[in-house]
């Protein structure tokens, strides 16, 4: 691949990264400096630092009292090339670089959908150029439109009720994970080199597909030559690789900001960046051209790059998302497949950011938890947690086996290999609202208007289990095969209208698509079921004979308690919905995965399911994730968490959400179980 | 279908065209009145009419004076809905709508390419507004920039080169014909219900082609609705059938105009018109609300409109198509496939504008000859010949068999039935250039690099045919998956990003799709070899090897002649390639058909041709379409439309062309010749 052996890539070693292919993990594995120690050699914040954090807490003050945004783009399209330099204080700033020309201004993204960012902006007292709503009506067709071209009245419908909820059609889908490192390591040129040699190598048989993947191809090559104009922009070339530290965080980071120029999408993860980084500062330390100030400011310079990311967004999002999150995770640790941990000194100047810059939910640090990582850093990583809350715990040694060594999270749980899988995200489908569907026979139950297939209602005035499972079965049949062609409409046309060129163009030709479906309400459903099965639950009807609410006469096993009776209802859903899913087809192949991860759109869903035969009444939130219903896991932490656990893995690899808080106090006392002990061995989840 | 029968149909039979579905053929079978009679009730123009023309005259004069183009479009991109009314003088016309706001200003078609409408322009001296082009630029792609992104290396140079010619990747591909008739029998809001109906019975199973089609007929709703919009602006409301001759001619052209307003395709053809609105003329003569001068008036007010359609149009393409023709091809006449003929009064109407306007190309008026058409109607046509030399006659015995009687001709030879089948346009291989390919491995003779694979040259001093022929036999092989392949590439590009949803807002749902290749130079390729196999052919080469001049030894059959030993092999020639093309995908399932009938283009392919082992020189151009290369068919007209004639329609269905010239004169004299005697079985041609 390489003809000569660029200097700036002095003193690495070499190895298939630098002499075939494209290949970060094998760059990192032959270079990277694992740390066992602790903490102690970490720095605090340069006084720099700490000035240019004060501005961006005055400028976030000043923000709130604006009323949540502070100043939008309403003429300039955000393109990866279409701001000048933006800079906060541009003598102090070590990593540069805005979204648009100033700090805090939000840029108009209307390739996803003109209409919302025109709601957008009026929300937040803007108005978008006519000229460019004009643009983008008469001449550039958007995702939502190209979306609601295709659905049939039963997707509208079945959107409207909500038994289909928060699907990417009115957002960007995000979950794609740009290997931003690639900018770093081999400068733009040798990605473009790359790519055109992938397009010589595409098959010429110029069906539908491959001619989509030639033209996808050619946009990714645009896409990189419009990022190293973005170095141009800011006084870089990055056309070469990075031949220090400093050059590699500023690198890596015009590669993330392109893609956030570019894209609106509902989480725009960072990957696995730290060891990487690593590896560029050790050289340099080696060298003593860097010191370790130095080091930490860099990074905390880009932290808090990343966490003024900022979009504008519709009050819809955030209302189903509580918020506007930008979900920039970055992953931290883990163990290679080799069983050698992937810690490093970085591992912990990451973490240090949450002490230097102090707490923030943005970037999300998510340390990929193994048993095998060091235990100085598992204790560096509880005192961050108990000091900010702000760390995020997966399970390294089960994804691992999956995803290998250099995976990462995108979003809060969905794990890729960085720049070789990617995601269709694809929200949820309210399996307990399925279930009042199985009772009412297709008949949503607060609209009063059929919405499911007219198959039979259940009749008399109790439920019987047998009668109800049934029925449950035939409607998750009919949801399930919805629900995956609404995901196969909205996937079209997000790559037809508003495809994400710069990221893919940081990932390998031949991606591997995970079709993420989703699913809401399971506690309720399980908990309904147990109530149908153990107890004795009376409909009660409208004037129009349909159940609208549930008497429950005698007590039932309820999720979270550790209680096969009910969990395995909980498992048998999980693994039913799942098979149904894959029956069907799926837009470009992808592979169909689940997760069960509400984490605040579960408010949302909630508001728009009737009375459940589980006790729950019209309205009430539905339980988060895998979580058991609010009060109802009455024997412990550890029989709630067994519960969950139950739930298979490998029917809901696209992750499984537990939100589980731990009173700080107790858990500081008691570090050391939280290090050791507390097995998270098929769990992965929130903490 | 039809609720209530609306007053507009007063008076008509009803039939399936009412009851069931949109079927217009159905209602003319039920409707029309046949005419055997002759020319003497015709009326000459009316003082409007002359006085109209008069203007027309005019403003041709100074079009011309202005060196071809009045005056172009450079801010207002041309939409169905784009421009306000214009006319030529309003108290007079009694057909209105312009493709622009005011005659012989041509208008702004940017969504095929954007380079070409700016060099539209720039030949003219006009300039596209900077902000259009920064739109399709930035946020508009067009048809052109999607080919290219698509395009392999070796297909870009074989379009260099020029072994695949004329490709439709730089201008709009034409070949569509609306059935513009729908709107005036059935009225929009019909039209619109009934494409309702076909979105709601469309295949909900979300593949990517469901996606597309369920796409694609919201666009054509969305085209619908936006040709209610261009009645309005000119103040008709067309949403209702319409309800006299005067408004079908108007509904009828409304449905053409907003199709050239849409479209800038190389053949915007009308379709078979003059029978369809014979019937709205006949029932307003026997109403006596329509006197024949008015009829006429409206025909030659119709016509006069599509006289001056103009398209902004490039150096290439005019020098490709001689100009820059239009093709807005009328059907006229033919046979029903129970025996009897289509022909009407208005059959007359339409060949007797060539007498009350004066001769033009355009409309390109084409009679669907047949030995069953009326004897005064074959005289006439006869007449207006002479008198005009303004007819194309095409043998509609032949092709009835295949596409039924309601079918017509786009551009010059492609016949497709109307409303129900279309077809994806692929100009041309130059088979006399892969001849030459064949001889020296697929090096250009011209260029000297290699464009071809890497076959084996000849080699030796004397070719040997059965050498060549089993190289030419490889090279054909090779060319014809290339040229399937470019072509896959455009028309997946043209739908993508240029695609035509007005006309095909007047098709059926699920239209037949002619996928249509072509050859060029085929009496080349003919006679070369005969010359290989019947007399000695020496090779001179250049410096590096390269075979770039034969000399021939001897005499040798020519194709022409009625010689079946030439005859045969331009037989073989053509069934051998169109096998090879078969053997490849094609996009959408199109169907592969190919036609030999370069009229005009063979100039420009011959100047990129080398010389040939038939003695031909480099840069003379190729003979036309089928026709024996000038000179050489030195047995008479008879041998040599026999020796066309052989050449097998099956395998060339999309037409063979023959231009054969008669001196006016002798025809005059011998007119029952012309119109009795010439077997035009087998043989489709312009005369």
């Amino acid at each position: 691949m390489v003809k000569n052996w660029p200097h700036e890539w002095e003193g690495f070693v070499e190895g298939r990264w630098s002499n075939t292919s494209i290949n970060v993990r094998d760059f990192i594995k032959k270079n990277y400096t694992p740390y066992d120690g602790d903490e102690s050699f970490l720095k605090p914040p340069t006084a720099a630092t700490q000035k240019l954090w004060e501005q961006i807490m005055e400028l976030t003050r000043q923000e709130r009292e604006a009323g949540g945004v502070l100043d939008m783009d309403t003429k300039i399209v955000s393109t990866i090339t279409s701001h000048s330099a933006g800079y906060l204080n541009k003598e102090l700033e070590q990593i540069v670089g805005l979204q648009t020309d100033k700090p805090f201004k939000r840029s108009l993204q209307p390739f996803g959908g003109i209409r919302m960012a025109q709601k957008a902006c009026e929300d937040n007292g803007y108005e978008v150029d006519p000229e460019i709503v004009n643009i983008f009506t008469k001449y550039r067709k958007t995702h939502n439109q190209g979306v609601f071209d295709a659905y049939t009245p039963e997707m509208r419908l079945a959107r409207k009720s909500a038994i289909i909820t928060g699907l990417p059609d009115a957002y960007g889908r995000g979950r794609i994970i740009g290997d931003y490192r690639r900018v770093a390591l081999y400068g733009v040129d040798m990605l473009i080199e790359d790519k055109k040699y992938q397009i010589d190598t595409s098959l010429v048989r110029m069906t539908s597909k491959n001619i989509r993947l030639r033209e996808e191809l050619a946009e990714q090559v645009r896409a990189l030559q419009e990022l190293k104009e973005l170095g141009n922009i800011y006084g870089f070339d990055i056309s070469k690789p990075a031949s220090n530290a400093k050059e590699a965080v500023q690198w890596l980071y015009f590669g993330y900001l392109a893609a956030v120029k570019e894209q609106n999408g509902a989480a725009m993860s960072l990957g696995r960046t730290s060891t990487f980084l690593d590896i560029y500062i050790q050289r340099d330390l080696d060298r003593g051209i860097l010191t370790e100030e130095q080091a930490q400011e860099l990074i905390d310079h880009f932290i808090m790059k990343l966490r003024i990311v900022k979009f504008a967004r519709t009050p819809d999002y955030n209302e189903l998302f509580s918020g506007d999150p930008t979900w920039i995770t970055e992953s931290i640790g883990g163990v290679d497949v080799d069983g050698h941990h992937l810690v490093t000194k970085n591992s912990f100047r990451y973490l240090h950011t949450l002490e230097n810059l102090g707490t923030a939910p943005e970037p999300n640090m998510t340390v990929l938890w193994s048993k095998k990582l060091p235990r100085k850093f598992k204790e560096y990583c509880a005192k961050i947690s108990i000091k900010t809350s702000s760390v995020q715990y997966e399970n390294d040694d089960m994804m691992r086996v999956i995803h290998g060594d250099d995976y990462a999270i995108a979003c809060c749980v969905s794990s890729m290999r960085v720049g070789k899988e990617m995601q269709f995200f694809g929200a949820r489908a309210n399996l307990a609202k399925c279930l009042l569907y199985a009772i009412n026979g297709g008949v949503d139950e607060r609209m009063k208007v059929q919405v499911g297939p007219k198959y039979r209602a259940v009749e008399g005035d109790y439920l019987d289990f047998d009668d109800v499972w049934d029925k449950y079965d035939a409607m998750m049949e009919w949801l399930a095969g919805l629900y995956v062609n609404t995901l196969n409409v909205i996937h079209y046309m997000h790559d037809k209208y508003c495809y994400e060129k710069l990221q893919m163009a940081l990932h390998d030709r031949d991606v591997k698509r995970y079709f993420a479906t989703g699913i809401a309400g399971l506690s309720v459903v399980a908990d309904s079921l147990s109530a149908i099965k153990y107890a004795k639950v009376k409909c009660i009807r409208d004037e129009d004979g349909i159940v609208t609410d549930y008497e429950i006469e005698g007590d039932f096993p309820k999720y979270g308690n550790n209680d096969d009776r009910v969990d395995d209802i909980a498992v048998a859903v999980v693994r039913g919905f799942m098979e149904k899913i894959k029956k069907h087809h799926t837009y470009r192949d992808g592979v169909p995965t689940m997760s069960i991860l509400t984490i605040t759109s579960n408010v949302v869903y909630g508001k728009k399911t009737g009375n459940t035969p589980d006790g729950r009444k019209m309205g009430v939130p539905l339980a988060p994730g895998a979580n058991p219903m609010h009060g109802r896991d009455t024997h412990g932490a550890v029989a709630s968490l067994s519960s969950v656990a139950k739930l298979p893995f490998r029917y809901a690899q696209d992750g499984i959400s537990n939100t589980f808080s731990v009173v700080p106090n107790a858990l500081g006392k008691d570090m050391d179980v939280f290090v050791g002990e507390i097995d998270l061995d098929k769990l992965k989840g929130e903490q």
